[in-house]
């Protein structure tokens, strides 16, 4: 017995099923590029065991606890941990065993698709993870966990992954990319600049970060040219260490092109935590337009993932903190928001700007006519929730018609799950193969024309957009 | 010949389409559960025969009338009453007529597969409606209204109608329920508490309505705290005549979560018939939070109806009234919308709220992220326009791969349309075994799965939703 | 070797791909009417042949030259005009053979296969445009514009076209509509009224264009009602050649239905250059219920195009102009926005409006509610980035189930390039098939119905709601 079908998210039509699979077949061995994501760099450069199947599959997978709080298991049962060290479940058996009992939550999700992926394709479990199996399935991952071909950079190897980037804070010290290089382990792990906790005055401890920025740089960051000059340090250490990119989570798309005069006024105002709401968004929004100067001088590819409101609930923030499955996508505006920074930058050659979002409206309404006509513009894949086969199969038929191919960059698995690599790969291959096959089918695509671009969207498009 | 196709709304390709009349099978003779509409109790409680094909069809039915308007039909013409009682068409076979002609405006729309299958399986005609039969229409069903099988009482038992929830205000004395249930008859109608008129202080004689309570109650509305005991009070009746749940219509999401002083202030200013409109729509919103608290406290389940811009024409608001086909949805935001009452009850255990929506744009950007994380939060289906095939596949595919089946509540019929009952559950069971199949025959659920799901949607999920 | 798959657009299941055939070919030889787009009437006029393959293709088509200015091709070395005349590409090979390089920029466009139809049902073309084959297909182009057949009035001819509307401003003195008219050719070609430039505050140089409109009237524009006699003395002017419609191209869908003392004092302010923005758009808005008003007397069917910021980047606007690709769609409010306009004469009968959008989030929330019960409102195509297969898809399912097709106005194929005309109207009919077909294969629709609505959407729909 399989837990995937060998033929998922194909279209289920004889002649079109034929097509993409013979698609398929054609990208499926290629290397994985995953240019954004969230794997820690510790894992790679210790080469440590994951601790058990509850630490691997469910404690920091807030897909996964998130589905399971919704339905009434508190996140102390699953051992999310409280902010104020109080106790959560630790026993790692019980928690794989309230997951297990809730797996059936999950149907119809692609959660369920890539765990199944994992459970099957890495860990060669054969039956579904229910109650009866959820013990079988616990000492079975355990087991295995304990080998030493289950450590991260066999793993890494294994899952045929040519370049891995990860994300690091701005006031990151780099250690773990560090140890990695100074290891001799030939495994490409790259950084990504992300500078939102010292460049958004609502940032908790923004102060205090800007001036830890200054002290690592030796610039004096009490000075707007001083910030600017720490940005551009901090910007060349992570360069050293692969980065090809920078990211910018903001709460919206906006940005703006102020005078030196008006940013300089304003971050003194920020940095005596003097702003306002609508200051705070200003100053944001300007130093995205910063950092797009910045890019155009060091080459740095710009990452914009605006939209989600975080922390949506007070009482779970308080109790476990960021990133715990809370933050909830609000509309986004991009017209608009980026036209300062798009009359200041936009038609620029040798930059890229790769767009996401997490309002799927603005595919065909802004993203698209704006990506195809902007030479700096390129969309990133679905994000975060659009991570799927629904997802991709929108974000392809809002997109393709207005801008096409190849102002979209490939894809991201966005990743915290390292396990789910290759299983979200194989998705989006999957549906980016039937979507293709469609277009063949339907006299959109030549054949010819479709084997080409499914190299493109599995392979070449995210190499040559992050200049992997 | 049939009027309706025996593999309607399935998919047409031969595997998907077994597999979806499989587990349509399986569930299609499931009784049916009703948790939410607008049938009046008066039918079954005096149990008379319906007047005439057209009081039956047409001129109650905002879905039928409105698209005759559409295309210059005046409602006058179709029998739509006059606010100030004057002359309007009263000949039912005119109005039947009418209706006739212009059936090929339904082309492609619910209505025309709701009408034609109450045209068929209710009944047993077995010609479509047009011109030319429209009197032989309009025959046979007068000679079946006029049998005791037509009565409402045995169309509710032929309908399989499980229990089935009416709406009613809270001003209401419940009579009709009461006569029903001291009719001895064992049909299952329970009531629902609609409290707009005495919660909305921009409703028509708000001052009144809640003088009215006071009055029904015994309490002294003129001061918060009796309004509020006014309220237990009234749902504490609700409950007596089965309520399981209450409504609230509002312009729309907002909640708040006031200061006892500001709320008791606003409350004042309210009842003065002072409140600004934003004041008017703040007071709104606390009252939402205050019904969530009193759910927790009486366990009725809570049902949230927003963003419908009621009334939109003013011409025919003042010919005809509310409820004229001239309600149209417009955007809605939830994410911001329901923070506060979020945070004040969003992580209870014990709570049900069911959120509905007008603005399909927030399926997979707010609501699906939100129900998929809050235990307090359930989806309701589509909902009044999306009440239709290709609704239902909007939101499935919208919502399941982020908040999964288990976060929706099943079906709901929200029709005032008696006939149409056993239409629109055929059309919600047919398009979930249709979207399931497609989610089995692409790798996405396995079989077995599919038929447990299939019975979940058709039945399970909205009778434990609704607590009945 | 065709260019073009003969099934294109049809859906794959076999049994469904017939019905959209035989559906298709009982309407691919209906007359094209064309009641909206921005032909040259200039070319019917003089009738000469069209200058080059890259005049033809290339320069004025702006969603062939903004993809690949996307990709980083200088609009200048495309041959788009400068402003300040500054010297771009004039070599019509050079800018073929850069179009030709890359044309694979479009592959899943409906670029693409309007240009393939053209190229291969207009000249006969039978290889793929790539880098290899850009001088091939230069020659032969080329060489087909130099003869009798490829001259404007022969296409207009070839193509079928039984009446094709042109758009002029106000101000335009018509002497093109005059000139094929006094030529004798019997080619139906009429105008349409676009008062933009003399209703917009905000338009170049709005206070010298209302001038002009007086001179040309002989009515004195610097009064309110001297200036409503111009626009009505015009209105009459274009119906003299032809006109059946108007059309208001605005950023919003805003109106207003102002008092006249209020208008009149608005006017004045907006001809003093003293309008906010806020003004400008209270005026746009009064303005469109003046020209409904105007309507209703003189029977000109109202079109409205909302929802474009047009020139979004200051570089372009200020090197190349209008109309260069860079028109980025943005949200458009239709609920609250249409509000006063349909309170004032929502209800009239023998009024038309058809309401086009570039926000498809409206489609099911507003302008099928509101298509659905107004009798004035009918619903345009989809436009511009939605004249695709999926953008017609997308329409017909959000529209269909909530207003039918019969609120629906036909099919626009708004376009400057004229050789796609034929292709886009295919592309239409061949999606308005399969959606057809699909509602058929799903028991969602009779047979007979569908072959009824086929020539409904394909031709008697455009040809009735513009009274052609």
């Amino acid at each position: 017995m399989t837990l995937t079908h060998p033929d998922r998210l194909f279209p289920t039509d004889p002649a079109l099923r034929d097509q993409a699979r013979a698609l398929y077949e054609s990208v499926r061995d290629l290397p994985i590029i995953s240019p954004h994501g969230h794997c820690d760099p510790v894992w790679f450069a210790e080469d440590k065991r994951f601790p058990n199947p509850a630490e691997l599959f469910v404690v920091p997978d807030h897909y996964v606890f998130r589905m399971l709080a919704s339905q009434g298991v508190p996140m102390d049962a699953l051992g999310v941990p409280r902010i104020d060290g109080g106790p959560v479940e630790t026993d790692p058996r019980a928690i794989w065993r309230r997951f297990a009992e809730h797996f059936h939550l999950f149907r119809g999700t692609p959660s369920a698709m890539w765990l199944d992926h994992s459970f099957e394709h890495v860990f060669g479990l054969d039956v579904p993870l229910s109650t009866e199996t959820a013990d079988h399935y616990y000492d079975h991952i355990e087991a295995k966990l304990a080998t030493d071909a289950y450590r991260p950079r066999a793993h890494f190897e294994n899952f045929n992954v040519e370049v891995l980037a990860t994300t690091e804070g701005a006031l990151d010290d780099l250690r773990w990319h560090r140890m990695i290089r100074e290891s001799g382990w030939t495994g490409r792990i790259v950084t990504t600049y992300r500078p939102d906790a010292v460049v958004d005055p609502e940032f908790e401890g923004f102060a205090d970060n800007v001036r830890a920025l200054g002290e690592m740089t030796g610039e004096d960051t009490s000075s707007w040219a001083g910030y600017l000059a720490a940005h551009r340090n901090r910007r060349a250490a992570f360069k050293e260490f692969g980065a090809t990119a920078t990211d910018h989570g903001h709460p919206s798309a906006r940005t703006e092109d102020l005078a030196t005069a008006d940013a300089e006024a304003l971050f003194q105002k920020a940095l005596a935590g003097a702003t306002t709401a609508e200051e705070a968004d200003v100053f944001r929004g300007h130093m995205l337009t910063k950092m797009a100067r910045m890019s155009l001088d060091d080459g740095l590819v710009m990452q914009i993932h605006p939209g989600s409101r975080r922390n949506h609930n007070a009482r779970v923030f308080q109790r476990h903190g960021r990133d715990k499955g809370f933050d909830i996508p609000g509309r986004t505006d991009y017209v608009a928001a980026l036209k300062p920074l798009l009359d200041a930058i936009g038609m620029e050659p040798g930059l890229t700007i790769i767009l996401f979002t997490l309002d799927e409206t603005a595919y065909g309404r802004e993203l698209a006519p704006m990506a195809g006509a902007y030479p700096v513009l390129k969309l990133g894949p679905p994000w975060w929730f659009f991570d799927s086969f629904e997802g991709i199969k929108r974000f392809r038929e809002a997109t393709t018609e207005t801008c096409g191919f190849y102002n979209t960059a490939g894809f991201n698995d966005d990743t915290r799950a390292f396990c789910s690599i290759p299983a979200r790969h194989d998705v989006a291959r999957r549906s980016d193969c039937a979507y293709l096959a469609t277009l063949v089918g339907t006299g959109r695509l030549r054949e010819t024309e479709a084997f080409e671009v499914a190299k493109d969207l599995s392979y070449s498009l995210a190499k040559s957009a992050y200049n992997l």
